[in-house]
């Protein structure tokens, strides 16, 4: 089987699950409990925040722990809503965001809010004066992925940041659930207020993620009670799951530092080599893209029966974002890239990890190719 | 080490790790992906619905998986608020709930709702007719806990959910974290709406609860996105946790079924020894109460003073919750029983699993007597 969904989801590093049983098991205490049990766990999850915090780049005490990538999302945009809903009732995001970001947006809609949706051109990228554009007298957060999950696209995530600076009273939130271990971003220097993560897609946990929060940044809280990180997101914390979301994160970064050239590679080889085929369209950008995502449509089939005709041959790929594919949605991304409806809906999303070879690509490739061509003499 | 603080967390079943590792490492697809793996994913996933909708005697698809009991507390709070704050602004609760209830009440609060706090009697117990009394023409929820965390008092919740029965238009939530395993909680027989669970007091993994909704039941999420969980509940689902989780909750109630005269026995001779020492204050009634927590004050001493000199003998007891305990909080289910401050914040709570035996209570009964007449020599 030659696993190339990892945009979906990654199979967790042997060393991530060995981490959460051993903390599981051997330091199971609850981190508010004030005797030795809860002192210990209360030292791995500060220990684990510390990590995380280093490897990101930002304070410690900025890491919030989530159960994941949409939790994130929704505290990150809700909580900013719910704080600043006296101040201003306006907030603005891209075509191209994450169901969670966008479904998020939605329901602030049918509260009250006014949201301006910025488009993005043919390569899925917004503009920085579309943005600067939308801004009203009572916008209170722009939210801008960072790389997006269906095509690869990376926004200019460093100039908003740049320009956003100039109006203090507008948090900035990232989604950067797609960019993790594959393409850098700099939350401090980018003057990002929010930034989520979810650690499954980098072979950690699924049901872990994390809410950077820059110092001084203040939003309401989604769950309220215990008062556990620093009242912003009560709940008993999974300290097993953050302990191995920090072995996830560590090890995606070094592979980010010694196999960026080689996941390139196998893109690169993959972009080429696909071009090549009779009636394929390849989305994803040639330039500003990430490493690991490919997607394009065979024309003529639709994206869930090739999928399905992949699979078969040992090649595991996806139409749209996994949380769309089931509903046969045609992809947001695509249509807002003005890809037209028939095409979008024949999209395929390869997505690698570090652990994918050149060689599975090259036998990708000739799985792709045989399959348009047996499915083409079917429909003949 | 006798580990008497199950009702701030439990230490997990091996079984409950093994399978959650098995699920990680061999079903790491993500169940809304249409290739083999996605599917795969989403069968375990369902059969922990159906195994844990069977054990709690609900419709499976009645069964939403979230991240723990505080998730499930606000999802069910304000959710109901979210959902039907043009039908009604006025929610009731009572005194000695748990924060993520309390809490989530004062967030509702401070966003317009009006609050109803019923009291309860020296017992710990609300009154169905204060509950009745409170009601409004424009009261649209009802959220009483099943065994209060601190004393063990069972609330009458078949009384209040036949009273509700008679007000079609107030939903009726109960936090039932406590009782699972403990105190059978009929969920369709006593007409409770919505009904929270946590993984982690019965031996399951951390960051893993259910929210039950009765069909015809609706309320807003508050994670939006891709639409898992029947749209109420969005984000990649934590399938190794959920069955987990179904692996626990059947392994509790085995004990359940065998075990509980065991467990009775042993706090039924750890209140009567207690009783029976020199300045001691018994908190936990001795009828109408679960049979796992004993609460109890050492007159003359703080509860943190006793319980870290408790731990030095190696026997591990908590003051109050263990998220109240590191805010040096004294304990709102004591206050709302009208005992005395001083009192209050002398409390021990000991709580039992089904795995601790006679002899240990035995220990834990000599070395309570032995601290106290120990710490009662240093105070002189
Ligand atoms: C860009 C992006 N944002 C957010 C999410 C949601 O994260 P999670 O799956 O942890 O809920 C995903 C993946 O599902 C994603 O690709
Ligand atoms: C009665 C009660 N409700 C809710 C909770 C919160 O559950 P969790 O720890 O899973 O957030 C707890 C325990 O902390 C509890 O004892």
């Amino acid at each position: 089987m030659i696993y190339f969904d990892n945009s979906a989801t990654t199979k967790p590093f042997p060393e991530v699950v060995d981490s959460f049983v051993k903390v599981s098991s051997e330091f199971f205490g609850n981190p508010s409990s004030i005797h030795r049990l809860g002192v210990e766990a209360e030292s791995l999850l500060a220990q684990a925040r510390k990590q995380i915090g280093e490897l990101l780049q930002v304070n410690p005490r900025e890491v919030y722990f989530t159960s994941g990538g949409t939790e994130s999302n929704n505290l990150a945009i809700k909580g900013t809503a719910l704080m600043y809903r006296n101040r201003g009732k306006h907030i603005i995001t891209s075509a191209v965001e994450h169901a969670s970001v966008r479904e998020a947006f939605q329901q602030l809609k049918e509260l009250g809010f006014r949201i301006t949706v910025v488009p993005v051109d043919t390569e899925g990228r917004v503009s920085i004066s579309d943005i600067e554009d939308a801004i009203c007298h009572d916008t209170i957060l722009v939210s801008i992925m960072h790389v997006n999950n269906e095509v690869g696209t990376i926004q200019p995530i460093k100039e908003i940041g740049n320009m956003l600076k100039g109006y203090s009273k507008i948090l900035f939130h990232v989604d950067y659930v797609q960019g993790v271990g594959k393409v850098a971003l700099d939350i401090q220097r980018y003057h990002i207020d929010l930034c989520s993560i979810s650690a499954h897609k980098f072979h950690g946990l699924k049901g872990t993620g994390v809410l950077v929060v820059r110092e001084g940044v203040q939003i309401s809280p989604l769950f309220s009670g215990g008062n556990q990180e620093w009242k912003l997101r009560s709940g008993t914390e999974n300290v097993a799951g953050a302990v191995s979301m920090a072995k996830a994160l560590r090890l995606t970064l070094q592979s980010y530092k010694t196999k960026l050239s080689q996941i390139s590679e196998v893109q690169s080889y993959l972009l080429k080599e696909l071009q090549a085929l009779e009636d394929i369209v390849i989305h994803t950008p040639s330039k500003g893209q990430a490493p690991h995502i490919i997607n394009f449509s065979v024309k003529g089939f639709r994206g869930e029966v090739f999928v399905h005709a992949l699979e078969e041959k040992g090649l595991i790929v996806s139409t749209t974002s996994a949380c769309s594919s089931k509903k046969k949605a045609i992809s947001h991304t695509l249509l807002a890239m003005n890809v037209s409806k028939e095409v979008a809906e024949s999209a395929i999303r390869m997505s690698l990890s570090y652990e994918n070879t050149l060689e599975e690509a090259s036998k990708a490739v000739s799985i792709i190719q045989t399959t348009a061509t047996e499915l083409r003499e079917v429909m003949h």
